[in-house]
């Protein structure tokens, strides 16, 4: 292990952290916000402090770095920004439990959004916007961000491919241009780019500009922190619509949008991902408006909160515009499935991924055709390239130890007593970055009530999920911490 | 397609079910049943018509036979052979619609035990055994018991082994000795010789000798339908113990008995399979006991019923003797997990099994050491025996089509509008043949209240369940039909 690269690596996402939290700290000055001010005050203090000692301890890093230290890095990083992001909710005692604190930053790093806030509408405004900027930030992972403003210099001794790969969701994020520090700027210069527009069209419907910075932010993530008690049902419908439409925009690969930049039209029109994806949107959202027709006054209205719910829950993010606890149970069970698969690969969204959803569904489609037909060997292909064993293999073994992390957490989170429904909602809502699920933890109520245990057990699997299982794994196992 | 062979195959299996209906109609002959009498004698009739007519049809079938039609056979012949069973209860009026008797008979064939009756002591004698004894015939597989009392003729053709392959459950079904027909001997008398003894053991508690007959039919089987409203709670606790050890019995991998009888006791001791099931059963019963402890007036009552209802569900059986949905949510959701878990392979339990439970585990635990140590080519081993990455893979791939089936068939079964928890319980129970469920499919109700669609589907997931999958997505499979 190179306990120093490590360190040093750690104390340069602590700086960064430290300084994102000016723009809170300056909102909280400008409202007045006493406590809040005080509380961002001295965990930047605290932050810079550690970052510095870190820094004089690790100054001469040898430079190797391999990928079980990169997974390592990836799973520590977030485990410690999340401990000292959540110190500005604690400090400042608007959330005095610190394990309430560390649930709702971890809830916003992962890009979650489930909270255990009960009157969100209470909070300082600079607390408000840290979360959901700690949703913006971990939208696009921690590390591609340093990456993108790090100076560069560790990637030739194969530093940052590996960090890449342990954050990189799914199976399909290819590398877009031979350098990887400049694929991450690329994605980042969309990332920002889509974000601002969002803020624009929000401000256009005349949605204040705080609540619009703090919208977008949390859309942009896929988060789902809102600065509203009922989440987005307060807008108008022109705001839910343009939320709808930009959640499902940051569902998408973002290689597509890449793809468009370069004009590549044909390869993102034929991409079978995509495809998938805004079929089983476009499915889900006439199935549910058909199911829940004669709840709401009109078509306009029925259709606006299906799209709006599918596009939440699909894309794991998690805004609500309506009470979807009391839908029907048809409409339920879609909405639970679509928290499983969650958006596609290489988005900033949580969940199984629509591509390791379609590589399966491939893979059973071949092993019964090679029943019938035991000689003939059948490759499988997705978007016209074939798809090596290896990988399909990894895909399948992911969905075991998805399957087991949800039982497990399932058993472990019921010893609070919660209703069966909640337990599992709970967990899938967690683990797949979504936020509300149904019942005692439906999009009107939150997840205070759980007990220690049952948030611990949460919080894991929403670090688990986000970073896409393994790395956090592998911080758990002994062997990744043995010297070699 | 070999259709004549395949007409013989099913023919004979139809001489086999009426035959088997002659007991049913003596007791009711002797219990005075005329609407039972009648309704068995036209159902022999009608089924030893069918028999003749595809006998005399397919009397001259060449004799190549392959893989694809031998799962096409066993898919085929469990669906002839459900919809010719539940003509006794049509016929009689005794459950008067054709898709509840239908249910019923799937429920029984494959040993599922979830039931549509109200009320089961109305029931006519004559019929309950019948519904006892499709648990019997179900258990050890129709096919097994063919091959049993044929003539063995087919068997060079590989006929047999075709057979044997879509039957058998789960990865573990080894070939005991050369000749698969001596195999199904071997397998067949140890099924006789335990349920004799379990009919035994429930007589000496003073059961009386009908109850203790379908009782033991019931558990053989794995099934669970018995002869009382409240399943086995009316019973005294020797006659439940008596039950629990029964169950627990024939969910153990009858390879197990078969090393017994020829004194390979080591080989059973380090089954690893054997013991992760007793070690799974012996915790659960523990944290569930510790979970319900208070809700029963002794510790003695408290450990028996946890013991029981552990058994009954990890066994896939469904038996029950208290309301185990009044239970709390962590004593569910273990139950929950072991439904989904099921049985030993090559016992008569449902369920995805021990054995590819503990092939997904390992390989797990190998999936993170290979990122540890990349180098290492690591092995995944059962019992000392390197497992090939094929077997791996298709265990995965399994898991795959499993996890598919479940999330498919509960989107369907949820437009009768039944709670989310109802729906996911009512598939799972159904899908890994257990029977009961929680909530509206609970222990003390039944699956009456289901539409159509929804008794189709989970007729369709019994069936899926039951087949290990493969042959019933082959029977639906336009290429399974196509002339080569």
């Amino acid at each position: 292990m190179n306990y120093k690269m490590m360190g040093k690596f750690i104390s340069r996402i602590l700086l960064v952290e430290a300084v994102f939290m000016t723009p809170a700290l300056f909102i909280s000055i400008v409202r007045d916000e006493t406590a809040a001010v005080a509380g961002f005050l001295l965990s930047m203090m605290i932050i810079l402090l550690l970052a510095l000692v870190l820094m004089l301890l690790c100054s001469r890093a040898s430079k190797g770095f391999y990928a079980r230290e990169g997974l390592v890095c990836v799973g520590a990083s977030w485990i410690v920004m999340s401990l000292l992001g959540c110190l500005p909710f604690f400090v400042s005692g608007e959330i005095p439990d610190f394990m309430d604190a560390l649930f709702e930053t971890v809830s916003g790093f992962t890009t979650t959004g489930a909270t255990v806030l009960g009157d969100i509408e209470s909070m300082s405004h600079g607390l408000l916007y840290w979360r959901s900027f700690t949703h913006w930030l971990g939208g696009m992972g921690v590390l591609v961000f340093v990456l993108a403003i790090s100076s560069g210099g560790d990637s030739k001794s194969g530093f940052t491919m590996h960090l890449l790969r342990a954050e990189s969701p799914g199976p399909k994020v290819g590398k877009l241009v031979p350098k990887m520090k400049t694929t991450a700027e690329i994605l980042y210069a969309i990332y920002i780019l889509l974000t601002i527009l969002n803020i624009i069209f929000l401000l256009i419907g005349k949605m204040p500009l705080f609540d619009a910075v703090c919208t977008a932010l949390g859309t942009a993530g896929t988060g789902g922190f809102g600065v509203k008690n009922d989440s987005i049902a307060g807008y108008s419908p022109y705001l839910q619509n343009v939320c709808t439409v930009f959640m499902l925009l940051f569902g998408v690969n973002f290689t597509c949008y890449y793809m468009l930049l370069i004009r590549q039209l044909r390869c993102v029109w034929r991409d079978e991902e995509l495809r998938l994806y805004f079929a089983t949107v476009l499915a889900s959202v006439a199935v549910i408006a058909w199911n829940i027709r004669g709840l709401y006054a009109t078509a306009e209205e029925t259709i606006r909160h299906a799209a709006f719910q599918v596009a939440s829950i699909v894309t794991t993010t998690g805004f609500a515009t309506t009470d979807f606890d009391l839908w029907p149970s048809l409409s339920k069970l879609i909405l639970l499935t679509l928290m499983l698969v969650g958006a596609c690969a290489g988005s900033t969204g949580g969940g199984f991924k629509f591509a390791r959803l379609l590589l399966i569904l491939k893979s059973i489609k071949r092993s019964v055709r090679q029943v019938l037909q035991p000689n003939k060997v059948q490759v499988v292909r997705i978007n016209n390239q074939p798809i090596s064993e290896r990988v399909i293999e990894n895909t399948h073994a992911y969905l075991s130890i998805y399957v087991l992390i949800i039982v497990v957490s399932c058993i472990l989170v019921s010893v609070d007593g919660f209703s069966v429904t909640t337990n599992i909602s709970a967990v899938i809502a967690c683990f797949n970055n979504i936020g509300p699920g149904f019942e005692a933890v439906g999009p009107l109520c939150n997840f205070a009530g759980f007990g220690y245990l049952s948030k611990l057990v949460l919080i894991i699997d929403m670090l688990a999920g986000r970073l896409e299982i393994f790395p956090i794994f592998i911080l758990f196992s002994g062997a990744a911490w043995r010297r070699r």
